[in-house]
């Protein structure tokens, strides 16, 4: 996402952060020769070296407005990652996307084989739990950590929305469907990834939680906007994924929906909405702020 | 598993038990007519109105040995069984053991599609944490009580244990590493079901720990041994699976590894150890010493 970061600060900060992640990653992954050595080493194929990392980036700036202790916010960011990996190794599997590409590479059940995704994705997430339930720091507030992760990765969050993602298959839906359907999908998680930044400050007020959330729903949705504007205007190499693969699967999307115009101007009206989210915390969130303009205006 | 339960009062504590679990299970599976409904109708048709509940019986007999609040058991009754619910669905897929039987009934990719037994297995694992994070009680032992869940989940738990089972297909394993597969297939939750019945209590002296730590490991292993020799000298109709599918797949067990008889020794030799483990609760796990004769001499 570099070519698109204009403040240098950001820039660095963004460098910074997603190498305390990635080691964060590596750490809590556990060795790939440690038995079974096969599912310990496609697992740290599925998360390690790739990705933009914008969850982890979201729970650090989140965390970062608020004086959470880095030790959590690192175990919050892994754990929202480990998350988002394993959707990505399962959504990828033949009996649903069946994609071959992903964070440039071949899929996981094309490396290895799809016995082990399915694997890798139902450990990768077990891991999830196990690094947010090790966060340190204060009980009541880990635990409120973990039944945000944990709502919004199941049936009312992310695999509720890849489920109507699949129903959706040759369907027209309207723009409130749609909305619906990636609030879930890609919305819940995002939120997510903000909320457990403010959360793991232990200390976040009813106001400040607020613009959070309304900050997180905006971010959350322009993210699916673009991607789904990437899509079509992105050749495969740039985006490190197939490109065009919705329009191919007859898959509903915002461009399909609304037009490629009216896509542009929803995700510039949701990363104003995303800044004017922010005004009540007065400043100490200008990380935020920043990452939205990078969602709305990244490039791949 | 009725016809091999000679104490009457256990029947009855059974029956009340898996009544509660059920209810606890139906209460906290999302309803089938909120969206996504067929997501969520499968969740339920994987999950209600069968199995023996094994692992929920297990963790309100060592909960109510430390007199664990039976909400808290609840919860815990029922994350340890979603997890368990994940596993078969995951297991049963074509990728994996590609069967069509379970608890007497299609398996959840044969009566729905594969994609949806994938997203069902997801969700469940997701709920089963949900579920536990909301608990009640002092947050910090239900700290405890999700890290050992999750850790009994994953690479280095149940998935793992699936992943070295996986690769020992063909293959001739010795007894020890038979037992180091089985430990962690099924012996790591069902020692984890012991276990959060008794942190469920939030109140776990270190010997009361250790006891419940070799009780659950004896158990543990011993349920595998009596499933192995079942899986030969049962048939499909009253296991409710397909019978003799290790011997078909040509999976090592532990009676094509000890013979027949050796194995039989094996599970009488266990029951035994998990009957020692408790000497030092000094009579109060009195359930669980049943529970430990109910899975050796079970029928099915």
């Amino acid at each position: 996402m570099r070519d698109s970061v204009s403040h240098p600060a950001l820039a660095q900060w963004m460098q910074e952060t997603q190498a305390i992640v990635e080691h964060a990653l590596e750490a809590v992954l556990p060795a790939a020769d440690v038995i079974p050595t096969r599912l310990h080493e496609a697992m740290r194929y599925a998360v390690l070296g790739g990705g933009k990392r914008v969850r982890p980036l979201l729970v650090f700036a989140a965390g970062e407005a608020f004086g959470a202790p880095r030790a959590r916010l690192e175990r919050a960011a892994a754990a929202v990652e480990l998350i988002h990996a394993y959707s990505l190794v399962h959504d990828d599997m033949p009996c649903m996307d069946d994609d071959v590409l992903r964070r440039g590479k071949p899929t996981v059940h094309v490396q290895y084989d799809d016995a082990t995704a399915l694997l890798v994705g139902d450990a990768l997430q077990s891991l999830a739990f196990d690094c947010l339930a090790h966060a340190g720091g204060e009980p009541a507030s880990t635990l409120a950590m973990l039944q945000r992760l944990a709502t919004a990765s199941g049936s009312s969050g992310m695999a509720g929305g890849q489920a109507i993602d699949l129903a959706s298959v040759g369907v027209k839906l309207g723009a409130d469907e749609l909305e619906a359907m990636h609030r879930l999908k890609t919305g819940a998680l995002l939120s997510a990834a903000v909320m457990l930044g403010g959360l793991a400050s232990g200390d976040l007020s009813i106001e400040a939680r607020a613009a959070l959330e309304s900050y997180a729903a905006a971010v959350g949705l322009a993210f699916q906007v673009v991607d789904d504007i990437l899509d079509v205007e992105t050749d495969t190499a740039t985006l490190g994924k197939t490109a065009g693969k919705d329009a191919q699967q007859d898959k509903p999307t915002y461009v399909s929906t609304l037009g490629l115009a009216a896509s542009k101007e929803l995700a510039e009206r949701l990363r104003r909405k995303a800044h004017e989210a922010l005004a009540p915390l007065a400043g100490r969130a200008l990380r935020l702020a920043e990452l939205a303009d990078l969602i709305v205006l990244r490039k791949h």
